[in-house]
């Protein structure tokens, strides 16, 4: 799982039908200091996480499955906590 | 899942048999700003994008399989939605 | 399975019910010399790391699927080491 | 999946008894101009790929698992395609 | 499967239980001209490595699980084979 903030939204017409109706965010992972490291993963969100917030992914097809219902989805990453910010 | 863009694509006279008849796309991760980031995926595609599109791809082997019909494919990234672009 | 170091926790109100009650550690990876190298992970963990200790993280998300029991909790990386210092 | 080349290979006198018989290649990920990128990956490979030749490796273990018969087998990444070459 | 160099071990008196008794090593990833490349992991080793010796190690848990005979082990990496040096 990675600590990452969301940079923004995908839109997609044609995809993959397990999709449609999912937010696809894309969520920038980050050093222990916060600052961008790495590939941004695009995640599907269910908690309505806004623009700059940070969250907690996950890549996990089979927990991710079971969020769209669909066992023939290709979907991977899903955002599965938003960090508590003060 | 990541963001990329097409940007080739191989093709192989000798391959696995699951993999005939698909084309086999190569994509360029993209960091946050469209730039390249991270080694290119070779993803197979059922949704014709075209070069130089954006698009999101998927490392699930388990629905890539299924896409292309074949439980022993060693297929695994597979483009799964077209980017809108203005 | 990756040398870490814990370099803080994250604390989200808004999560995957399966997350409930455990800690979530932010987990440094370390190269050979000891340096920090890579992106954290955020691992569960059992095992009460403190602050700033060298831990072994694991990825397996059977594992940890099983470790908090909840067949469809998205949880994956896990701490399942303390390394033991002089 | 990626493009890499095949760059040497791997003697193991000592090794998992699934991988007899089988060549173990050292693959080195491509980037889209053909540059090195990445780390190598050690690939079975049942194709004949030739020193220097473009192959497509697949991370996938269950298919690696099939092509090798042993269910209990760790083999990972394999070659599952020739790049044509002019 | 990546190529490695061990490059030391981790010693963990508080760890999962499944991994009582299995020596822990740090495998250094290597490029293709032998130098450190990439983040080290910690790998299960029956083979008997011994230090600054060149291995291949795989990722998959499921044949790292069998090895353990456990099969709710967060074991991942292990040695699948000692590289032959002049």
């Amino acid at each position: 799982m990675l600590l990452a903030r969301v940079e923004g939204n995908v839109t997609a017409t044609r995809k993959h039908p397990s999709l449609d109706g999912w937010r696809l965010l894309i969520c920038q992972p980050l050093d222990k200091a916060g600052a961008a490291e790495g590939t941004p993963q695009v995640a599907i969100d269910a908690h309505g996480a806004a623009m700059h917030q940070k969250v907690v992914i996950s890549s996990d097809g089979a927990a991710a499955r079971k969020s769209v219902g669909n066992n023939k989805s290709p979907v991977r990453w899903m955002v599965i906590g938003i960090v508590d910010e003060p």
